[in-house]
């Protein structure tokens, strides 16, 4: 199917960069513990960048500022693979003429092909059929083929295949100054006739990595006599196979590779484990063929389909496709998190930010155990946190902006502009937001799944120890008689601190106030929910008493939220002082301005003087929470709210805001839905290509972004199929655009398989299989219940 | 209370390492990452005998046989504390005078205290009170005090507080010649004036770990002017404190351990881990007032109060403490399983048997959480488990009956009698029994939790694997028109072959016969539980296609069970033609003929020639499955059964058994509770005591026998409470022995917890919380709805 595959046809160096961070391979394992990427570093001279969750201690000092434990480690090149004529020099498409290039991500199959024909100096035509996977069944197994074609041409050839351990992190300019060298080297071995083997280790975290390849030439047109080479030097070891050739002829060459860490589960040792794996596993076709049943089992789950059109349909699944290279089943228990660009490339460094929050409604309804493994991630983080929260003063647990590999706050503390070349402050580590974060998966993770256990043990626990910090962090204010919130940054990052104050943060941030708020008021609410004995173990423990409970009851009532006559939401107390930006002038003075905080600084300005927004964190509540629950929380804080006021900030906002993070299109689009439907489809189309066409202009090949992915699916999930759980039930309230005709999915509700499928007229849903012979379902305003295997339609009035 | 200590007074040199064993502290953790057992190696000179999972290459050749991929590593000496008065000898009960010596383990808080007095070669009297504690709440610490009292003297002292990494694996005597070096140097450091850092490497795996450790005198009567010095060497680090004390004076020392492995969860570097705990946690005081508070929440759990006396309730306690420091909340997650001997003693190098069989019922029901991380290390190595069946020709998967750290076999080929001197074959690895053991224990851990997304990914696929093994080992015999299973050796291993016989292995062993037609149909149960998708999924993948499933489903009803005339069931094909056994002339020439297999090697014979079993394997069906089920059972496989054939049995194998492994007392204490109160009693007794009085006469400080400790919890539990869960109710159909008047315990079921209190006269069931108002829960022969916080008494009639 055309709408599974994104094809590139013609060889177009400025651009592969960008090609090449769409097309990675990975299967959620291999990304985390070893070779993230599996991008074309091998057959096109591009630098890989292959990371891992491998920590290194990278101190270089820059304008002051010690920059220290990376938590990303650019991995071995493992599927590297090249050739050259007698006497010509090795494959490289700026050197040779390309005569012929198509790349194409099989994304039904976790493919990367490449077809390409090339001539070298002295005129010989070669051409090769690639595939390469990396294996989402056998979570330790990669390989490539090749089929090789000498056009015009007939005598020795030359194969190099290699592990090659020499790379550095490299991926992002602005980090050149960084030490880039993570691995030291342990050893290389020539293990048999056809294999090789590489370890090395990385230099902070003691992690030893085990690669071994087998490389095989399966067919090769009556050739036999292939004589083989093996060349080793520090962290590199490579072999290579001379055999003739005859023109015309057609050559397969395969290579198989195993990689294992030191924390690997049943690993005695790494590189006997990567040995065995590769000595056991059948050639590509056998790996070929588990290949593609995993990713049947995947797409099963996974797909969403709309019919919207080709691009359209191509962009959802990619965006379906690289959550699943950054999170997988295989990814289950392994303790790693989701970095703000996936594993698909250098920048932020591997760091974990809030994306879950995109990422989660997503999982969640199909794959729950990611989730939960996800939310273990934060769990074993919590100690961390704890100091963190203790050491600033605070009670409870303050999960960190930027999360490093043992959950330490990452936040640079200067940061660059490249605009300038200067280096500035950087307080963006106040955005306590993302405990809030962290609180909304764990109560939606619980919603969609029921996981009791993990609710009472873990996921109480982090969620009573979050609302003890902001039980700490809210200050009573006499005069009015509400809690707030000071001296923190919303996730709009263009505002850190007021106008010419001296201290960064600001308070009242909107966003901040009204999550404490919610969460405060959720943590008493699952304190009720599990167990006594859990209860009291975890007040006991965590030394939370009737007093902070309180406390806890009075702040989620009274929270003060900066709302002004117009019903208009400040983004934070004091927004409304700002000047207005003059937007116009610098749209045609800069053209692009999403990133206005580059310009401003460079002018010697800053956005902290405006009413101008990076996104606009405000409206990140309409997108959390919908209609009812808004109403809820509002009254609750004995604030008026009408859906019209909805409206009415989105307005305020979009107006002023520069969109210079992905998520705000996500949000815009989202919100718009019911109140601009027109605009909300543009800036849907303009969230899913945001990575295809790298709107941010260079900033794709340095990583996916994975929140606004995540968040376009989550987009036709939660507010065209107006899928929610609430109250035990499963509910459908869709509102699709005129632009799709019919969508369907597929989601799992608490052990319970549902079909969806949503056309403009009707609604069908089929409940297909689960755990007990009936389930709720709500279809628009009336509950139904659904026996097993019953299917229903249900006509939509418009 | 006394029944919680556990105190040996008088200090007995020949009992000590003994009392070590029995006085193990651990947390879980800190057994399988870092130093399995705090024993007393610092204080009195024994060695240290520290258990890792991490894993060394011990490359030893005897007899022909290469012994390689030790499992277990000794870890370094972390809690040592020792003190010289001036010109003195360093602390040494058995050079000096022990004048007063008092060992207790308080299993209420999990602390060790130690009390003793002694008196050097030049008459200078000292006293210690010294209290260590592994930690239970934070995983990664440990901690030792010492109030000391110079008696009759004043003068200088000196302090040795080191992190000896020095240590080798020398707690076996007969593997002396086996690698006993598991640790390479990385690196000694004094951190500050307090604190000083051990790094070695396990020398196969690459775990790095990191220990540091804080030296304080807390209170010192008036002195403050203490020295240090440190001293380093290879693997090795200490801290000399030198200050004068005065006669009478009490000082108070106490040092605070950190340890941190490179596989350790949310760990940039150990040493940078170990570095910060230590620094951030407070004193002794800290870390015992949490590690009450951690205990008291355990007991909660698992306690098991019963009125047969002290002694008794004593060692019921030693058991679930035990059980507990084996594993606990801090393994889940770890990837590590429980081996034979606990982490407690080097015996079987820390391989994992079945013995998790007799320890999941009794954590199914306290801590479900810990079962299914056990349950998913059998997952993780399901991969080699197919790879072995393979090997050996078989479909599915064919676990080892001694798993090493990746899964793979260990079983020795050659084993050592000590007896005769001898190495001989070892074919005991034929025990392809404990791959059903693997089963029932997803199954009944399924029965306990109802944990669906368990079942249907993991489980289901484990169970599956198993079965489709059995389906492959099965043969069809024509002639009977039954299936049969050949070449096995069942969990009796005195007997491993037939009388003279080329190859080893036995015909149709009942127990393996059963166990495997229940696996088949099981499996076919769960098949039809789980969902479609999944079950389809499962199909293709692991290409069960109808014909197999066909073939289980025959099997499963045709299973050859060797029963004579008289409802005898043979132990295997065969046995009967076996010579009987001259018992009593064996017990008058021997006195202790438990391990009657070296006894009868030495003299040339072997029990494979006699009606003389280790444990009657027949008899632990009577011990998995209760009367209905076992009727069941047989009347599926279309054989006759009365519970009056088990009397027979039990009379018959009886006499046929030396009890050579301590599991035989808990299966002959289980079966005869119905049958021959009396005895079964005494069996229980025996069963409670045989770590305590070590009655295999010095196997105990090889390591306990978990197995064993666990049973008799199980006993308590399923055997007297008659506590079980079938078909989706929790029942009790007690059957107290006269010895006990009450019984009380604390069970967890579905998120549901009960409290139990029965006795001669009542059973009290109260339903104290859980996550639905309501709880089925059947007492005798009637089943009850319970409210949330309703409690019922039932009077039992006699």
């Amino acid at each position: 199917m055309s709408d599974f595959r994104i094809t590139y046809t013609g060889w177009n160096p400025p651009e592969q960069k960008l090609r090449e961070a769409l097309c990675t391979l990975g299967n959620g394992y291999v990304s985390t513990r070893g070779a993230a990427e599996e991008r074309c570093a091998d057959e096109h001279n591009y630098p890989g960048t292959y990371l891992a969750g491998g920590y290194n201690r990278a101190k270089t000092e820059i304008s002051g500022n010690i920059v220290e434990n990376e938590d990303l480690v650019n991995f071995p090149n493992w599927l590297f693979l090249s050739f050259r004529p007698e006497h010509g020099e090795w494959l490289n498409l700026d050197l040779f003429t390309v005569l012929d290039y198509t790349q194409t991500l099989d994304m039904q199959h976790g493919l990367l092909l490449r077809s390409f024909k090339v001539e070298d100096g002295d005129g010989r035509r070669t051409s090769i059929e690639s595939r390469r996977l990396v294996s989402m069944e056998h979570m330790h197994m990669a390989a490539i083929e090749w089929r090789l074609t000498p056009e015009n041409w007939s005598g020795q050839i030359e194969l190099r295949s290699a592990l090659d351990g020499t790379v550095v992190n490299g991926g992002v300019d602005r980090y050149s100054d960084l030490e880039k060298l993570h691995l030291d080297p342990v050893c290389t071995e020539a293990i048999d006739d056809e294999s090789i083997l590489l370890k090395v280790k990385c230099r902070q975290s003691d992690l030893a990595v085990s690669l071994a390849a087998s490389t095989r030439i399966t067919e090769a047109a009556g050739q036999t006599d292939v004589t083989r080479e093996t060349h080793e030097r520090e962290k590199y070891i490579d072999q290579l196979l001379r055999f003739s050739v005859e023109e015309g002829g057609s050559y397969h060459i395969e290579k198989i590779v195993a990689i294992y860490s030191s924390r690997d589960r049943a690993c005695a040792e790494s590189s006997l484990e990567a040995r065995k794996a590769v000595s056991r596993t059948g050639g590509f076709r056998e790996l070929l063929s588990m290949q593609e049943a995993a990713y049947r089992k995947l797409w099963h789950r996974a797909d969403i389909t709309s019919t919207a059109g080709e691009r359209h349909q191509q962009l959802l699944r990619l965006h379906i496709f690289h959550v699943l290279q950054t999170v997988s089943p295989n990814t289950i228990g392994l303790d790693v998190g989701v970095p703000a660009r996936g594993w698909h490339g250098e920048a932020y460094r591997g760091h974990i930010f809030w994306d879950e929050l995109f990422i989660f409604p997503f999982l969640n309804l199909r794959f729950p155990e990611i989730s939960r493994s996800l939310l273990m991630y934060r769990y074993y983080r919590l100690d961390e946190a704890r100091f963190a929260a203790e050491e600033a003063g605070y009670k409870g647990a303050m999960y960190p902006w930027q999360s490093g590999s043992n959950g330490r706050e990452e936040t640079q503390v200067l940061h660059l502009n490249p605009e300038s070349g200067r280096w500035n402050p950087d307080i963006t580590h106040l955005q306590r937001h993302v405990n809030s974060a962290i609180a909304y998966n764990i109560w939606n993770y619980y919603q969609a799944t029921e996981d009791q256990l993990f609710l009472s043990y873990f996921g109480a626990e982090m969620f009573c120890e979050i609302a003890a910090f902001w039980g700490s962090k809210v200050e009573y204010n006499e005069e009015r008689d509400r809690y707030e919130i000071h001296s923190v940054v919303g996730p709009d990052e263009y505002h850190t601190a007021y106008p010419d104050a001296e201290e960064g943060g600001l308070n009242n941030n909107a966003y901040t106030n009204v999550m404490a708020a919610w969460v405060l008021q959720k943590a008493l609410l699952i304190l009720d929910m599990i167990e006594e004995s859990r209860r009291n173990e975890l007040l006991t423990e965590r030394s939370i008493n009737d007093e902070q409970l309180a406390l806890w009851k009075e702040a989620s009532k009274k929270m003060f939220i900066p709302i002004n006559e117009e019903g208009i939401i400040e983004q934070f107390e004091g927004y409304e002082q700002l000047k207005e930006f003059p937007w116009e002038e610098y749209r045609e003075k800069y053209n692009d301005i999403m990133r206005l905080d580059r310009i401003l600084e460079s002018e010697g300005d800053t956005p902290n003087n405006y009413k101008a927004s990076k996104q606009a964190d405000v409206l990140m509540l309409f997108y959390l929470f919908n209609d009812d629950e808004l109403r809820d929380i509002f009254t609750t804080l004995g604030y008026s709210f009408s859906v019209e006021m909805i409206t009415r900030n989105i307005a305020y906002y979009r107006k002023r805001t520069s969109h210079g993070s992905t998520l705000s299109r996500l949000v815009f689009s989202w919100v718009l839905l019911k109140h601009d439907k027109q605009q909300s489809w543009q800036d849907f189309e303009t969230l899913l290509s945001s990575d295809f066409e790298d709107i941010q202009g260079g900033t794709t090949h340095e990583g996916i972004h994975l929140g606004a992915m995540a968040g376009s699916l989550d987009l036709i999930q939660r507010n065209y199929a107006g899928l929610e759980v609430c109250e035990d039930v499963l509910w459908l309230k869709p509102d699709i655009p005129v632009h799709i005709d019919e969508l369907f999915m597929r989601v799992q509700y608490r052990r319970h398989w549902i079909s969806i499928t949503i056309s403009s007229k009707s609604i069908r849903v089929s409940f297909e299989e689960g755990w007990s012979n009936t389930v709720n379902i709500g279809v628009i305003d009336r509950v139904h219940e659904f026996r097993h295997g019953e299917e229903k339609e249900f006509p939509i009035s418009r």
